[in-house]
């Protein structure tokens, strides 16, 4: 079946219910839960084992339709992630944004897919509420007029930087590599966050930590 | 074998290597990335497959010595952890730790074994430089004397206070349930992240990302 994607889970079914997108069918151990959703179809332990993509099944598989692409909001603060390739980074990623106020995610186009299971899985229900374009990252930034807010292991120190953005394009590069060369020429500002010792490890944060803690450091000037 | 866990990767087992923990055994596909070590066995690439807990296996299986308890430093800001269940969790918060320069880290005997091989692989390293000790977390904390730092959805907002903490134990929470009732009552401070929008999602942040920001909060006052 193409142009759908799959949840899993009491909590984040029930917030994709509650989002813009459409269930098209609801597979259920026990009906009772969703009592309410018509488009509910029974089926028995073994077959949910079969269809599930967890390793301890929730009593409930849904299938939703993808929706249409939606226009990006220049007016907020975006996160743009380049070759993103963990499903568990992306979906935190995806959930502490919205913690943070930020509607609008784009991914490369070489980025792992955000209905992905297990991107779906750990941003909690998220993904139903985040706008997430896939595009050409450099092309777009090229083109765009806002400011650009690299981040690296050798930038300015965030703790240093006195202004909030309400808006820009906050840009993350790959786990492994950072910010590609292409993309970090066309940065405005350059920022890391320091080590609190003088060795030389961890070489780096955790992705989605490290995202986290530039985001509340952006948002702790708006107060 | 008892007493002993396994590392994989070339820059863990690098750094493991580096670190006080005796190396037990090493097997490896090709013997000459780490040519120098003389406790090196060679396998084929399906023995390696066998052995291994990654799906695509890098080269090397290290089996280290687990070394005996060191005492906690309390001079020093200590992290404690209460029943944290998920090994990538556990080990993201081993690498946070490590980079705001967070030495001891504590964890209740019901949490996630920190050499548990997930655990190891998230923590890209950390686990062999951070001294973490299991223990009774709730007679541990009645019987220390120093500041308890407890964190919650409904604390006082972190941006709120404007002091660091030199010393002091920051305690979080299961990843579901946050912080026991019988340990939030020993509680000095209960801090919170708050959200910068008025809806009621997400529920919560990821516990690392969560983690990550507060120890970044009070590491920022100190500079």
């Amino acid at each position: 079946m193409n142009n759908c994607f799959i949840v899993e889970g009491k909590k984040s079914i029930t917030e994709f219910l509650e989002s813009d997108y459409d269930l098209i069918k609801l597979f259920s151990v026990d009906r009772s839960f969703f009592s309410k959703i018509e488009n509910q179809v029974n089926i028995d332990n073994s077959l949910l084992k079969r269809i599930s993509f967890l390793i301890n099944p929730d009593d409930h598989v849904a299938i939703f339709k993808l929706n249409d692409v939606k226009p990006i909001d220049n007016n907020n603060l975006i996160v743009a992630l380049e070759s993103i390739s963990d499903p568990g980074n992306l979906g935190t990623i995806i959930r502490n944004c919205e913690w943070f106020g930020v509607k609008d995610v784009i991914c490369s186009k070489d980025s792992v897919d955000c209905f992905n299971p297990k991107v779906i899985q750990s941003a909690m229900g998220s993904v139903s509420r985040i706008n997430i374009t896939y595009l050409d990252l450099c092309s777009y930034l090229k083109s765009s007029k806002t400011i650009k807010i690299g981040t690296s292991l050798n930038g300015k120190s965030i703790y240093k930087h006195h202004k909030s953005f309400d808006n820009g394009i906050l840009v993350f590069g790959n786990e492994a590599n950072g910010i590609s060369s292409d993309l970090f020429n066309l940065m405005d500002y350059n920022f890391s966050i320091p080590r609190f010792h003088n060795n030389k490890f961890p070489e780096s944060l955790n992705l989605a930590s490290s995202l986290g803690i530039i985001l509340s450091e952006i948002r702790r000037k708006s107060i």
